[in-house]
């Protein structure tokens, strides 16, 4: 297996896992890299590099073995253990989160909520109580946290990132729209941007694919 | 410019897009594909190459001309134009893109939310008031539509996107988790998958960096 998966391939793998999973629910035992491609909008020869180099999964006209490919994405994306996420922020996006149903199925736990709006304080959200953001730290030195999910605004972005960092967090799931990056090398951040996408479809309609 | 831009370079469009718009806000003129593909964490050979795809905007030893470059990748993601959105289904996900304040500033703005559920319809989320999705088509027929968005369960997500379509949108944002697929081929689709940054954060989680 290649120890130096690239961005482009890891950003796929959940895709693929997705894909897989509906596979197997439906009893297909065996898929090729043909039909794996046309799933997911990709050339058979990408799907076979791809697969490649997460460590193979199949022979040369054989196809793969769906279940063992699923469980094999599926213990690299980490899906085999679960994950405990406090979310900063319960605005909008902070209780889209918190509400989401399959997190909690994949294994990733809403554990906490915080925020600094005392009119929020003490409210009820997917059964999580919101706290007040002072109460953090005591939060994360009694609780293993995970992931941090920052629902906050632009500007306390990265104020609140680095305090996370701070209380031993390493991961991030960043929904306040800026690129952050932090000093701490340690920790582990991707940054949503939903506008991204937007703008993808955005482009599709301005050049329609004749 | 190459008319067949891939997936991947489209994709990285909006935040190339982002990165200009902030160093244009900056007061910065020029910037090197050394430059650009850091802030992007990208090699400048691929940054290079994505720019020669969008039409080149620089001379080779002079960098890019960022206002320019902005512009130019603005115009191609449509950004230069108003478009009208409608939110399928007024739970955490519709609400939060209703409420999302970039948007509009962007250009996407909601002129109108629909809802099956009886108490929900009436009420309002960001100035929008939610209507019976029965009134899709009336909607439709009296206002211009650009996009969908897709905000229901997935159980109904098909059949909402066939009734959106049937209504002459042409492009439906998705965030009901399947990957949505329709016969009628003039409508663009993107599929949001809010699991797969989070399952891309943990598979870092699980391969650091070293």
């Amino acid at each position: 297996m290649n120890e130096h998966i690239s961005d482009a391939v890891i950003r796929r793998l959940p895709g693929y896992y997705r894909h897989l999973r509906e596979l197997e629910k439906e009893g297909i035992t065996q898929i090729s890299s043909t039909e794996l491609g046309e799933l997911m909008g990709q050339t058979p020869s990408l799907v076979r590099q791809d697969i490649n180099c997460v460590g193979g999964f199949g022979r040369q006209g054989y196809g793969y073995d769906v279940s063992r490919l699923k469980n094999g994405i599926g213990e690299m994306l980490g899906l085999n253990r679960k994950h405990c996420m406090i979310i900063l922020g319960s605005g909008s996006i902070g209780s889209a989160v918190a509400r989401y149903p399959s997190f909690a199925k994949e294994g990733f736990e809403t554990i906490g909520m915080f925020d600094i709006d005392p009119a929020r304080i003490g409210c009820t959200v997917a059964n999580i109580c919101i706290e007040p953001l002072d109460h953090l730290e005591a939060f994360c030195s009694s609780h293993v946290v995970d992931i941090a999910v920052l629902a906050v605004p632009a500007e306390a972005a990265l104020e609140t990132a680095e305090r996370v960092a701070a209380c031993g967090v390493n991961a991030i799931w960043n929904f306040a729209p800026v690129d952050l990056k932090l000093e701490a090398k340690h920790v582990e951040i991707v940054n949503v941007h939903l506008s991204d996408t937007l703008q993808v479809l955005s482009y599709k309609m301005e050049h329609p694919q004749t």
